[in-house]
């Protein structure tokens, strides 16, 4: 693997340790110290688990916990009957904690126990009794919407958990007039984040402080005001404390709140702590996956390569419950549209119930779904045209001032240059003879606005502390994507002092300022712009305490103060001086990043975002014509995400993101058996090791985009985006044939070539 | 046991409760939800133990660990030697984590391991191998004191840790015109704090955030200090948890510091969390006990009962390590003075290192040690002079406006109520025939302002929640005396909510203000005035983001906020508003009380406290002639600590302190064989049970003092003051005869009775 240092990325955050700084944060991880969620333990602590449904669909009749009460050690027994609770959820608020007059799913929740340990509680869910009728079921959205289909819940009928259609500038007119239309059915199956460590939780339940949730999560503000509102406790009586996290890749967004919620309930009832952890297996058959699609897309096009418009007929999965499927279905639909200049698009997407697991949301947030959609379309219509798939992609491609079909308002954008690095990278105008070559490109907001209308932004605090070092105080979660190492550089480098002298302290909700969570690609460019105007604030309001002390204007420099006089002073002199004057407490910035309104309509037309990345992928593979298997041999990933804060930790996120974009690419997705998952292990479900993966060449294009921190913006989830249609359009260059649905397995592949019909 | 509710205590704090508002803070301790530090255990966790010197003085030849390195399970060994660290101390630094060239008492720390349980730890320690060549030990201070005595430390010769000759006034002169001078040697064994909870630390080093201790203290932030000195850590790399605290009065100020710096050392060495906790034995054989003391004393009195001056030879006896015995011995040796009006004292107070367990102190800071002094000599000298002891002490006593031979300015001062009071209550005027009868009075100081000439005073921060309530933020601790119960009735007064809206938070040094801590009587009167400073602070802002959100000036009452034009807004709106105004901050009211500079001198003198509380206790008691033994039937304690906050725990106060004070008057004391603790068990170590006690009449004279909160003073101390000369007057008033030294046992009751010789 060739590690590529761009020339721009000379620029050092802090003092000496550069952009490749190493957060020791990460030292306990590698030292076996961490404390992850599985890891975690208190004195006291029960075991509790859930009991689940073994139908897809079916009415409860009866349940009888009298065996399961009964068995020593058992300290308490949950049923939806007694909980009386109203329904919550994300988007929509379909789901009760225990399920109360029917199961929807394989796997939904029925009752929960708490007790002494594992063993008991594990035979105590057996012990409990639940007498069913099963219903029809139905696992196919698009079935699940036609009429006469079984009906999941009474409250949505035909089905539909959302739905929404819309049509910017003129598509008709647009489709009238093309020179070529290409057309195509795509299906992408549900994608599990399978993050390392499994969903847990110890909940501790407070008389005088409320529940606590020991758990780790991207978003724990989210997380704490649904539990709150299906608690019915204060929002200020949940607090969140996380552990480490192994992993989320937007899983742990919102985690799995039936968890967290019974957890906290199974505490409240037996007075005691109680953990529940999920097993791989509830991961995958009681996870929230991101919601399988199915893609009916088209294309109009002039004959020199100008997109003129594309129209799409969607249906997304919803499985039994939301989560976020519905703002899932929403990006899915149009992100991809605001990559290139299209005068006019016109979209259905629905969202169906279906017996299955319920789903939510990864890395990308379906924006990398839909990029299997589009770019294979361009491919096709360049094709069709005779055109050089680069040389339509930059025709199309949006620029810095353009305002999208989504009237997403462009600002700085690299990614013409992003495509021209890709492809001169991976060799575009001299490709090896007999092997496939693709590319791709995407677009991805930095923090989307939409999701309050209240509140946009992030605030941080930035502390002095007596010995000089600063501690700041975020929202924003670290789970391994170098964030909080980041956050360290741009404080230093504001405070003109070495991030090593910084701590950053986010676990918390008690003492941690509010946050929208590490999601939306939000953290660096929203979350970073915080901090450094906390950083900044804590930088004035030092100089001014110097200048109480000394009576002089002072400067800084290397962490030292120095006044007119040629005095200097140590920034714990400082500390200890406001300290001192204020009986104890310590001179602290305030940051806040207050993004001013944006003048999106009711419609989501108008600017979503803060910020938007770029990128452009290049993929080389080769083909065994004997088998029809594909072998990844490189990745160019072009990314236009401002100036690079952290060139190891930015590294490290295109590795990370590339290897699951070739995993959902290649081998990924949920399958079903009459609504049970089939590959319900890691051995069945394949995730790429290291060695199923190409040499991937990080390249940066560090444009400075004024609004983050110092010119930066977000890369976590823009990463994995264009892997999809580039490794689709190498494969469909080599094999000839086009595959559209995922994964390209060697089988479709060789059926495809062979002209058989693929198995669905 | 009656309960007076005294006639001036209607004024409510808060809506609804009342003074005598219960927090729901304690309902976690009577539901048995509360985890004590001995209760609390980490994940990976090994088990600490010390090695401790079965010697009272030796030279340490040679350690060998080698077998117990070898020990299957044994994580880490630590000796004093590998360690190189310099000394430590609170007062004076002559403390070593573990010895290294000698030990100085039976119990003194020699080595320590961590092992992954307590068993094996515990063989590990038999398994190492230490020479000793025995030194010649001296155990009584006087005999410490003299030339030839084995010294202990090269550098204090002489075995003198701390010494001090103070003259104030004229005291020649003073015993030069006395008509009647009374003189007497009073003994006071070492006492210890007794508090129910062994102490216990775990402490988890973390690569990234630094060494964390999970232990209830006192004084977190003067801890953290010390250990973050020990070992050589920034100091914000040291954080303290604290879990629930099992008592402390006073020898959980800093607890036991070997402790949490060898705890740290073991988790820093074996790399996982290591929790050390005492047995009850290690806290009687090598906790900290307050100083044992020796007090020669006189009094010149003129022969209508004005005192003139006197004088005192103290010796304590401080042990083999410092602690704060140096401190401790300064308010023993002048405290009592400023009670009186005394025109001139002279004093000397020499503190002896022997080898013995090392010394701390306990509630009331050595103050209770010289009562039983003073009060006895007061009694002794109405006795001589044919005067009422009430009517000598109100003769004398101190009254608003004073300044005192110390320099102390005396304000609001209800001690000549107090004693009227008191002497009413108990029925001075018609005594029971053939019952004893004893007065005592007590000045304590509000808050020391000498311990750290750059600070004084405290700081709080209160927060307005996004739900409307209102979380508070101090480094004050409440380990059961209530202060957050009342700092909560504080801010809900100032801020004109309910208590139960208010969550006091404290735990952790991370987050909570600094803190001197729960000491020197400081908490309500100085914590209390920074809550109320805060949230008078809050209410301003609330106000001012009201008026910004209404364009209105407001009004608040009930926790509702009214405009001029009749809208009403919930506190949670103004949170939202001012959240969603700054991207996610929290309205936070900040309160400083900064205490002005007082014009305390080199020597001491001057005004070395923000207020003072006054205290006069009454004892009736009954003499078994047959056998010596007292039975206390009633104790009237007569208070003035200002306005009181919460009448229930107030109550509790004077309850737990008379109690201790019945204990060490009547059972307690540490006895010596040798250098080893012949009492070193709970069922040798007397301390009182309920049965024991004499019903106890708590009054409050409610004297606002404008310094604190709402006119509220200190209390927790002074509760235990009186109580010694108490008893000890009323028992001599029975008997006949005066008892000198401590406890006042049956034994030495009778013999003094018969004539004979007290034994030592």
């Amino acid at each position: 693997m060739t590690l590529k240092t761009p020339e721009k990325s000379t620029r050092r955050y802090g003092k000496a340790e550069g952009t490749d700084y190493q957060s020791p944060e990460v030292w306990s991880k590698v030292t076996g110290k961490a404390v992850y969620g599985i890891d975690h333990a208190m004195p006291g602590m029960l075991h509790g688990k859930i009991l689940r449904s073994p139908y897809p669909h079916a009415r409860i009749k009866k349940v009888d916990t009298t065996a399961a009460e009964a068995l020593p050690g058992v300290r308490a027994v949950l049923t939806g009957t007694e909980l009386e609770s109203k329904p919550f959820g994300i988007a929509v608020e379909d789901e009760l904690p225990l399920a109360v007059d029917k199961v929807r799913y394989i796997g939904d929740e029925v009752a929960a126990v708490a007790a002494v340990d594992l063993q008991t509680a594990e035979r105590a869910i057996k012990a409990i009794k639940v007498e069913y009728e099963e219903l029809p079921a139905v696992y196919d959205p698009a079935e699940a919407l036609q009429e006469g289909a079984p009906q999941l819940h009474d409250n949505f009928p035909g089905n539909v958990a959302w739905e929404r259609e819309l049509e910017r500038g003129s598509s008709s007119a647009a489709f009238a007039g093309a020179d070529v239309v290409v057309e195509e059915s795509f299906t992408i199956p549900a994608i599990h984040p399978a993050y390392l460590e499994p969903i847990s939780c110890i909940a501790v339940d407070d008389p005088y402080t409320g529940i606590t949730l020991h758990t780790a999560l991207q978003s724990p503000d989210a997380v704490r005001k649904i539990v709150a509102g299906a608690l019915n406790y204060p929002l200020s009586k949940v607090h969140v404390n996380g552990p480490v996290m192994g992993g989320g890749f937007g899983g742990r967004v919102y985690g799995n709140l039936k968890v967290y919620i019974l957890s906290a309930m199974l505490a409240i009832k037996s007075g005691r702590p109680v953990k529940i952890q999920l097993t791989r297996e509830e991961e995958f058959t009681a996870g929230r996956p991101m919601i399988a699609a199915a893609i009916k897309m088209k294309m109009a096009v002039k004959s020199d390569g100008t997109i003129l418009g594309r129209e799409a007929d969607i249906i997304t999965d919803n499985g039994a419950y939301s989560g976020q499927a519905p703002w899932v279905s929403k990006t899915l639909s149009e992100r991809n549209d605001s990559v290139y200049r299209i005068p006019g698009i016109k979209t259905r997407v629905r969202l169906a119930y279906t017996n299955k697991i319920p789903t939510g949301q990864y890395r990308a947030y379906g924006n990398q779904v839909a990029n299997f959609a589009t770019e294979s379309l361009i491919d096709m219509a360049a094709k069709k045209l005779g055109l050089d798939p680069l040389e339509m992609r930059l025709k199309n491609c949006v620029r810095e001032g353009d305002i999208t079909v989504h009237g997403l308002q462009v600002g700085k954008c690299g990614l013409s240059e992003c495509l021209q690095a890709a492809a001169r990278e991976i060799g575009w105008d001299h490709k090896k003879a007999g092997h496939g070559y693709g590319l791709s490109v995407a677009i991805h907001a930095n923090g989307s606005l939409v999701f309050d209308k209240n509140f946009r932004g992030a605030s941080a605090l930035a502390r002095l502390e007596l010995d000089g070092r600063i501690t700041l105080f975020t929202g924003e979660q670290d789970y391994g994507q170098g964030t909080h190492g980041a956050f360290a550089q741009i404080a230093a480098k504001a405070l003109d002092v070495r991030p090593a002298q910084i701590t950053v302290e986010s676990k918390e909700t008690k003492t941690a300022p509010f946050s929208t969570g590490a999601l939306a690609m939000r953290q660096t460019t929203v979350g970073g712009k915080a901090i450094q105007l906390a950083a900044e604030d804590l930088r004035e309001k030092i100089f001014k305490a110097a200048a109480e002390l000394t009576g002089e204007p002072v400067t800084m420099k290397n962490s030292v103060l120095n006044t007119m006089s040629g005095r200097t002073l140590e920034l714990g002199e400082i500390a200890y001086h406001y300290h001192n004057n204020t009986s104890g407490l310590n001179l602290t910035g305030e940051g806040k990043f207050v993004p001013e309104e944006s003048d999106y309509d009711e419609s989501g037309y108008g600017n979503i975002s803060v910020a938007y990345s770029f990128a452009a992928h290049a993929v080389e593979l080769e083909l065994d014509k004997t088998t029809g298997a594909i072998t990844v041999n490189r990745l160019v990933a072009a990314h236009d995400s401002g100036r690079i804060v952290n060139h190891l930790t930015a590294r490290g996120q295109v590795y990370g993101g590339v290897a699951q974009g070739i995993g959902m690419s290649c081998f990924e997705g949920c399958l079903f058996d009459e609504g049970r998952m089939a590959n319900a292990t890691l051995a069945d479900y394949k995730i790429p090791t290291a060695l199923d993966l190409p040499e991937i060449d990080p390249l940066f294009i560090e444009i400075e985009d004024p609004v983050g921190p110092y010119g930066s913006k977000g890369l976590g989830e823009i990463v994995m985006v264009p892997v999809i249609g580039a490794v689709a359009n190498a494969a469909a260059d080599a094999a000839g044939v086009r595959i559209t649905d995922l994964p390209l397995t060697a089988e479709k592949i060789y059926q495809a070539m062979a002209g058989w019909e693929c198995e669905q």
